[in-house]
């Protein structure tokens, strides 16, 4: 019997920062039929309520260190503030949203990341998606509402990446449905040069992806996205999009299409 | 058929305070047999938080007036930080909990207070609690978790009193469980005599709350706990309980049973 569609959209800091933005985002989404997740991250909310707290940020290479202190505002921010908003605004728009973190109902069990040359702190590691439990939800007609945290199952919360985390459940729901992973982000979709927004690649395939990779085309932020989503479709994905809020409604504008 | 028990435990601010008073509870509810549902509030920790951000926490008769900015506290610190931490407890103790405000799968649906001789901003009075859709999570073994958080189904959070919650849920659910409610808070139970913790009143049943009523022997603080409980009886709740937070685990204390 053929898998029935699941679409798994995750969405970026740009689009939670703007109001307009993420109302005109989450009535997009609200019409994309079929079962379906959203995945949020809230990085720039939680680095603005931190500074007001008085606690300081500290980034090495775009990712966070998670103090105690910080991951609380996360804790806050992501789990609390960002999360239930788009909850509250899904159910204004008829879709019965149910805010998640890893924790809840062990979704997403994590590891914390080990120390090597950096010490990250509370970050986790995805280490199990757990597919059937998430879909006790999805079957009775929820849709999940991700944040960017995990848990250890011994009662710790970690900081985990928002992409990591689209990936992980598109990874674990593929062996109940035929998914479909959306990167939502501020370009309209991979760039051939990064300093042209016209120039999006509509298709690309890993034979390409490697060609072009090896031709260093891609910039340092883009790369770890990339291998993502090639990892997700090896590990059973059917296909990934990326692209601006609107590529989940919109066929007709440029995006770029992912497959093995 | 008989129906089956459903235990719905409310905890106040003091227990949430404390780290090692939290845990000591979240071990006795873990061991709490059979189904159960946990609703907490978090006043003393927004105010905190919020006194951090420069937001002046009012209150009038202990309620608070929720203006935007304090909501948005009261969702991080509810719905975030105080929720999640519980349920990552909880998950490590064994028990499968999900965390959720009554926007989560539009669980408890309110009406924005009306505005008479005070403003209290964005609380809601609960309208309708939507027990089919809990119970799909209960009867999936799931442990729901609730802060005190509803909203209005277009897209609008409110601020909730926790114990109307507990109250409104226990009716709710009654028309599926054998419900039994639990108050938790700092004295034993109800007293006969509010400077004597050892005065406490072991059963009372309507006709005797309404004659102590009458003698003035409850003080403002408690009149109203105990006008939401006789209600929760009358429409169909089984027991409540109040005591201290052992009550759920250790019957041989003292603690108040109330029917009807």
């Amino acid at each position: 019997m053929a898998k029935e569609k699941l679409s798994i959209v995750k969405i970026g800091g740009n689009v939670i920062e703007n109001k307009q933005a993420l109302e005109t985002f989450l009535e997009h989404f609200s019409n994309l039929e079929g079962r379906k997740i959203l995945v949020h991250g809230g990085g720039k909310r939680a680095t603005h309520i931190a500074s007001k707290l008085g606690i300081e940020s500290n980034m090495i290479d775009g990712r966070r260190i998670t103090d105690a202190d910080t991951l609380e505002v996360i804790t806050m921010v992501y789990g609390g503030l960002v999360n239930k908003n788009i909850v509250a605004k899904l159910q204004g728009l008829g879709i019965d949203a149910i805010g998640l973190t890893g924790a809840d109902i062990n979704s997403i069990k994590s590891d914390k990341r080990p120390v090597k040359d950096i010490d990250f702190g509370f970050v986790g590691d995805v280490e199990k998606v757990n597919h059937n439990a998430i879909n006790k939800l999805v079957s009775a007609d929820f849709t999940p509402v991700f944040c960017a945290i995990t848990h250890d199952k011994k009662g710790q919360l970690f900081n985990t990446n928002a992409d990591t985390i689209a990936s992980e459940l598109a990874i674990g729901l593929s062996k109940l449905y035929h998914v479909e992973l959306f990167y939502c982000f501020e370009k309209n979709g991979v760039l051939m040069s990064v300093d042209d927004d016209d120039s999006v690649i509509d298709f690309m395939d890993s034979g390409t992806y490697q060609e072009l990779k090896n031709d260093g085309v891609f910039h340092d932020g883009m790369l770890p996205k990339l291998e993502n989503c090639y990892y997700a479709l090896e590990e059973g994905v059917s296909r990934v999009f990326i692209g601006n809020p609107s590529v989940i409604s919109n066929k007709d504008q440029k995006f770029t299409t992912l497959y093995l």
